[in-house]
């Protein structure tokens, strides 16, 4: 049996693509980060780190949106493939995203939307890093149809899951081709839409 | 035959330390970033992200320091448990670390350090952000040997490079004795030793 604890955010919805895409049965649990749920005490037992998504799996708790993507792919075969090249370029994609485009793009977010006081430069450096990043993604996907390689991959989940909300560091996929090329590829398929369908009816009406 | 693209960075260290844990001999190859050189015509050729270490084995090229690890461990068999809790655990630090600890230890540094203009709430942020973090791996460290569990992984190694270099972000280990611990454990290892050794000779001398 298993149970993901997560809201609609970008890193919750990589893990439901996942699910939805490997035809794994589980359980939504909602944490409603607005009202800050993720800092409950029952969360926190789940996940001292205060962040969602959290997955079970039979019993057994695991953090890091990511890593739960190699949990599952690992448990099923699938969207890993064992082929050392592309192997390796889904983890290189993976830590790329997890070390570069996630923390630009929720950087840019904050300091765009959520900043006390305005901090011009913070502001700048990260927008300009996720502009950056865009671009090498954009180049990559001139010559392959995926982030590494051929093939759909956990590493596109990874990268769709923050794409997807291109809008909250005030960037765009406008001048790149190739990535809106692969995100209109991915968006359409039925799994991610089902995940994003799915994810969205655990956010309470406002 | 394994060459390394590397300079004495964080991330540069964190391969240095996996080949001599593993026994894989290897050529280093200097990129002086304090000069610029990731940004080289040459060096973007390897990694257009323009930033070190890159690894080179066999002619097959991979950036992003935590997938290289994860090559090489798969590779050799060694550092990565195949057992499944272990296993999972260790890319739940990996990723912990690629997306949190590094970013938030990063930036504060640039910001303590680099900005162009003081940005005081984006610097107590990810100095902040930086704290929260190292309590909970000293948390976490109270109850297990390494930070995957019971044994040493390329988990360990990945923190470790960081960790290493806790004076950039203007963050310290006094207070967390169980981080401390595994520190001194970590840097008395002879293969890490031997790394840091190694990716100080091709620092030239001021």
């Amino acid at each position: 049996m298993i149970e993901v604890h997560a809201f609609a955010t970008p890193n919750s919805v990589k893990v439901l693509i996942a699910l939805e895409e490997m035809r794994l049965p589980y359980e939504l649990k909602p944490v409603n980060v607005r009202k800050g749920e993720q800092k409950s005490e029952a969360f926190l037992a789940l996940n001292p780190n205060g962040k969602v998504p959290v997955l079970i799996d039979d019993g057994f708790v695991l953090a890091e949106s990511a890593a739960i993507l190699v949990h599952l792919a690992e448990k099923t075969g699938k969207l890993l493939p064992k082929d050392g090249i592309t192997h390796a370029r889904v983890f290189e994609q993976l830590f790329f995203h997890a070390s570069g485009l996630s923390p630009a793009f929720g950087n840019a977010g904050f300091f765009k939307r959520s900043s006390p006081e305005p901090q011009p430069i913070a502001e700048s450096r990260f927008k300009t890093e996720g502009e950056r990043l865009l671009g090498l993604l954009d180049t990559k996907l001139a010559s392959q149809s995926f982030v590494a390689g051929e093939e759909f991959t956990i590493a596109d989940i990874a990268h769709f899951g923050w794409i997807g909300r291109i809008a909250f560091p005030g960037l765009t996929l406008d001048g790149r081709p190739n990535l809106s090329r692969w995100f209109e590829t991915v968006a359409a398929r039925p799994a991610v839409q089902q995940a994003i369908a799915r994810v969205e009816t655990i956010v309470p009406a406002a």
